[in-house]
């Protein structure tokens, strides 16, 4: 089936869920969730098929790592779907009301936006994570994941198409597309009119392409240059305390801290202890000269350290000489994601915040903590690093639109 | 200079625009309006110039008529902006705040866009509309205007960066691109990084030129193939009234009334006013065979008759088996701006609202109110068919993002 006939078959799902009521809904999850744990056997068989594929073709252990489930992975992804179903449902809030001098009754109301497109990488647990997400928010959804989890996506989405049609709901609610062809991939970027919104959750390439090549909506995810900058009025152990828990907690995530900024003043205080912590947690530390002094183990760092999202354990640290230079280097160098800075200065805290044009910005806390789940959101579809719809960790509401519903008794213009 | 200086300009600007206060920004409202009165004399002139160069071109009327200011016209554009000075300051606005399980104090602030590119057609005044309402929201604005408007174009953005730079503002806040070439539209849509959204204002065919060729996230605006559904409940007298005022209002606007649906249970009481208060106001009636009985002056109604945005005195009318008809014709041939159901039923204005999908579902009243001023919202910079980040007609908020700011005093994860 082509992606377009897939795509219509949403249309067709979408306009039944936009109808459903959460109880639909919510029954639909906990019959997705139990058939998962019922059927793990079948899920884990072509798990195991892709994991011997991809020892075949040489794929590190990282990404093998992130790809295996076992009995124990899926009963956590079938919780996480548990939980979903009770949260609130986001579609039907009124968002504003009025009553307009005519007597017209104006209501901002929130709805699904319709069919979703997600193209993401690896992990099969992203496949039931959004199938689940978009499903409680009212949408259709079709799924492009990596072809490294092919086969276990396909056991995956069987069994939530079943358990779906199961319960009354339509079965092509959750629609997986071909992960072994580029196609698939140029026809959801094209299918405008029908996928209302795209998400592509993956690396900095995948993102590019999307952006470039859509002609559908996109939100934009994930790319994370994070700072954290120790201001002069900082305290130097909560400031080196934070700075190695934004770096070092996960160093694979996109809100992980990949560049430090000290300001000179607080300089021989900080980097000291910094640059032990980092060296005794394993991280290269990439510095401008005033930070090489107190370390031989600094390597130089260049504009492309300060630029560069390492997901590894690196770090780019310099020092500044004003909180205005801090801002300035963000502005050149961040992605607009997470930025944080540790001072007790009240003005100082101030400034940053009104200056720094990021999705999150963080007062005395670590970067860590820009992240859906943290934020109480329950469930989270990944994280916008763009100014249009949804910016920061994207929950429930961020997937839905509005409409509006005026009620009058025959009113004119 | 080049359309990527000019944005870099304008991100310099927005930066600036981010940290202004309400009475910044009002004061610079006022003066920019202030000085289009102060300066009428010269903007009238440049006018002139457009107007005589269009007429050398053979402009249609209807296009010099849209052209074409006066003193009055100019002192009616600076009242807008002063309108606009008195609106609240959608900046600053906490959307969302609560205090997280370990302390951190969460917080989702409306910030300004940053830059927002806008593309138009033909009017004068829709370019010291657009200044302001981005001023208003803290957002530097990259205007391009239409060629037959440059000259006009030019003066009015003159004296707004002039009355803008006096008050301390930056004047590259209102910042006119060049109209007499081709070229900048394509680069304004490829800014990717320096022009935040872009909004395209005009016919079908530039915003789909927009929608296809941009990297920049698009708001795509304005074209409206809207219905009235005549319920078989219906109060007839209303159901005409409303079709009538639907249609003829105004003829050129979005959301005018370009398709009739009538329930057939009501066919012989609805058509026959109907089409004779369409005939007395000049209508011409495209319609289909059970329509054509009525009377001998309906034209048999083709599928790209009920597909067309007319924007002129004609009307496609169809008589529906039923709602579920009419909203499956909807769905054909909709373009998701606003649709409208007259009945007296509540079961069959619950369905209607609840399965159509658009910006705006109007019950019992004209689809002519689909409009930020008559929804209250004192600004409007075009009205949005898209559902991504705003649906319907746009005011201030819709020309904001959001910040999370989270505050802490040293938390780690």
């Amino acid at each position: 089936m082509s992606v377009v006939e897939q795509a219509q078959r949403a249309r067709t799902a979408a306009a039944a869920l936009a109808v459903a009521t959460r109880a639909d809904k919510d029954a639909a999850l906990h019959a997705m969730a139990d058939a998962l744990v019922a059927r793990t056997s079948e899920i884990l068989a072509a798990n195991g098929a892709d994991l011997a594929a991809g020892r075949d073709e040489g794929l590190s252990t990282a990404i093998l790592d992130r790809l295996a489930l076992d009995a124990g992975r899926v009963a956590d992804i079938a919780d996480a779907l548990r939980q979903m179903a009770a949260l609130p449902d986001p579609t039907g809030e009124v968002v504003r009301g009025s009553t307009l001098p005519n007597g017209l009754q104006l209501r901002q109301i929130r709805v699904p936006f319709g069919v979703v497109g997600i193209i993401y990488e690896a992990r099969p647990n992203v496949t039931v994570d959004a199938a689940g997400i978009c499903l409680k928010s009212g949408n259709a959804v079709l799924l492009r994941g990596s072809s490294s989890a092919a086969r276990s996506n396909v056991a995956l989405v069987s069994v939530l198409r079943d358990a779906v049609a199961g319960t009354g709901l339509p079965a092509d609610s959750v629609q997986l597309l071909d992960a072994t062809t580029r196609d698939s991939v140029k026809e959801l970027m094209r299918a405008r009119g029908l996928v209302d919104v795209l998400i592509p959750r993956g690396g900095a390439a995948l993102i590019r392409t999307v952006v470039e090549e859509a002609t559908v909506p996109v939100i934009e995810t994930g790319v994370g240059n994070c700072h954290v900058y120790v201001d002069a009025a900082a305290d130097v152990s909560k400031a080196v305390a934070i700075a190695l828990n934004a770096k070092t907690q996960r160093l694979s995530t996109c809100n992980t801290a990949e560049s430090l900024l000290v300001h000179t003043a607080v300089a021989d205080a900080v980097l000291p202890p910094a640059l032990a912590a980092f060296a005794a947690a394993g991280v290269t530390v990439h510095g401008c000269p005033q930070v090489a002094r107190h370390s031989t183990a600094v390597l130089p760092a260049t504009d492309e350290d300060y630029a560069t999202e390492y997901l590894s354990a690196d770090i780019s640290v310099a020092v500044v000489e004003s909180l205005d230079a801090a801002v300035a280097h963000i502005q050149r160098y961040g992605t607009g994601h997470t930025e944080a800075i540790v001072t007790d200065s009240q003005s100082a805290a101030r400034e940053f915040v009104a200056r720094v044009d990021a999705a999150a910005v963080m007062v005395n806390a670590s970067t860590r903590f820009t992240d859906g789940g943290e934020f109480g959101f329950g469930a989270e579809i990944g994280i916008s690093t763009q100014k249009l719809h949804a910016r920061g960790p994207m929950g429930l509401p961020e997937l839905t639109s509005t409409k509006y519903v005026v009620t009058g008794d025959g009113q004119l213009r």
